[in-house]
């Protein structure tokens, strides 16, 4: 059984998921390198049995479940960091807290064509995409053992992936990750100064300075943070004020598939197709932060390493101004 | 002139630092990999004028400065990441904050051997270069335009390591890192319920419990923690309450070099050498933090990349319990 434990000092919570650990020895590889490419992919169509049962498909000519003809599929993670069954164990030993690694951990397989990377399918099918992330939220939301759904996408080697075939992840906690828990205490203190959302501030005052931004539509804005951690950082917000990722409108899904692709493909042209990570930040389920929390994608390229000046502090080195990293991005031809 | 921005939301100050950047394509190799092996390493004795003038350096024959005969010798790092001149030019632009990147940027080398990594040095060489951070943070401490001292080394390329030579870095701050503001925090709010120190708590339950004990002498703990970020993740802190690093008392920097060495033989040992980072997590010059936080080093080998899920959350997955960890490393034969 997976275990989540918090560190007492600064309250952050870890999975300790040992059970693909063995000897030291194991770890002398990196895990978390591409597997070797076997004759078979587990998320191509026809191979469906090579992947847990599915929880969700898209299946426009009504094929039967775990068979070919979906265009979006959703599967539990076959080496899930955390467990569906049990109860949560919550105890404290001396100091320290720990509970029962409890979670959701699936998979978004989100193209039938193995050879397709998500900035290569059209807006239309980015759409059916962002549905299932809805539509999994939806329905994770209703185990009230849950309160934060992470939901994440490692694209290439380097970026953390190990299956090539084009997939995002989802991770369903019983806790909320401290990062958040950051981002909403400091949207909780703005709002309280000054009864105003700091992100729709930000977007107000993106939209007026313009060196920033990336690309935006109706509904979006593509931009470079001001205080990026990487080079070429972008955020993904909405214009409107909105807390909860799931609540959106379907034009909003329309219109932020069309910016995601357009975003991706901008990162592409200028950077000659990276390895990358987005990341999906919205509200926890149970805290009340519609007034000043804002959802948002961060999308972040991976040129770099971290070392330990970065571990250490989470202080960050970036050799690119954003209002830079926004020109080349916005003005790529694509 | 590097910047420092501070992100509105949760208040991380990031540095920008663009001197050796130029076109996106400067970032698609990987900056920090290792540089090609020159005949002439800037390190080494008798390449001294490869360096900047040294500001520091141990020279038992006394031999005539920037030049060999030293046995630790601390430069200012020739593509430093802040400057040490100019003022603060602190302002608001808007929303957001930003200041000059004013700084000290220096590299400690370790050793006149190009060949000995920082575990193969004597212990009583290990001191020696314990007591080069010291002096320079005495020193640098001195400049009340700096807050914090960030001591750290990266060991290896797949920690961030340019050149092969060992040598760890030193970079003072004007501004206090958020993940050490986060410790200290903690700390104080245990403090303030307790009338503790959290590490001083810690320390008596692991002495107690010695299931994640490493190693142990009379003045140090070297421990895997309860809740690590990552396999194999050390801790090594000083028995006794001391908030300031450079205050240890000259038997403390013995029996410190004696067990920091101990560590890196047995990481060395189970993990077959692997690259890794160790932080200097100390208190910051002008809070006052004495009763409540407690100094301490984080030595974490580099054995897997992390992804997207730890980016996004801070949030981290871990294959190994810290009680196997600590049994492996302290039942290895050294």
């Amino acid at each position: 059984m997976p275990e989540l434990r918090r560190d007492p000092i600064v309250g952050r919570w870890v999975i300790i998921s040992t059970e693909r650990a063995g000897r030291p020895r194991d770890f002398l590889e990196d895990t978390h390198a591409r597997q070797p490419v076997a004759d078979i992919c587990p998320f191509c169509p026809g191979q469906e049995r090579l992947t847990p049962r599915e929880v969700l498909a898209y299946r426009p000519q009504e094929s039967p479940p775990n068979s070919p003809g979906w265009t979006v599929r959703v599967v539990p993670n076959k080496f899930p960091a955390l467990q569906v069954e049990g109860d949560m164990g919550r105890e404290g030993i001396g100091l320290y807290d720990r509970m029962n690694g409890i979670g959701a951990h699936e998979v978004i397989i989100e193209t039938p064509d193995h050879k397709a990377a998500l900035a290569d399918v059209p807006p239309k099918h980015v759409e059916d995409i962002l549905w299932a992330y809805r539509d999994r939220m939806v329905d994770l939301k209703r185990d009230l053992r849950f309160r934060f759904i992470l939901i994440f996408k490692n694209h290439g080697a380097a970026a953390g992936a190990t299956l090539e075939h084009s997939h995002s992840q989802l991770i369903a906690l019983p806790v909320v990750p401290t990062s958040v828990l950051d981002e909403i205490e400091g949207c909780r203190n703005h709002f309280q100064q000054k009864e105003r959302c700091i992100y729709c501030d930000i977007i107000r005052q993106e939209l007026t300075d313009r060196v920033r931004i990336v690309a935006d539509n109706s509904e979006f804005i593509v931009m470079t943070p001001f205080a990026p951690r990487f080079a070429f950082e972008m955020w993904i917000l909405p214009k409107r004020h909105a807390a909860y990722f799931e609540e959106s409108q379907k034009t909003q899904f329309e219109l932020l598939a069309r910016i995601l692709a357009e975003a991706l493909k901008r990162m592409d042209k200028v950077l000659s197709r990276p390895a990358y990570n987005f990341i999906l930040h919205t509200s926890p389920f149970h805290e009340k932060t519609g007034d000043y929390y804002h959802w948002h994608v961060e999308l972040i390229p991976k040129l770099t390493q971290v070392a330990g000046f970065e571990w250490g502090t989470g202080f960050y080195i970036n050799p690119v101004t954003p209002e830079e990293a926004a020109k080349f991005l916005r003005e790529a031809e694509i």
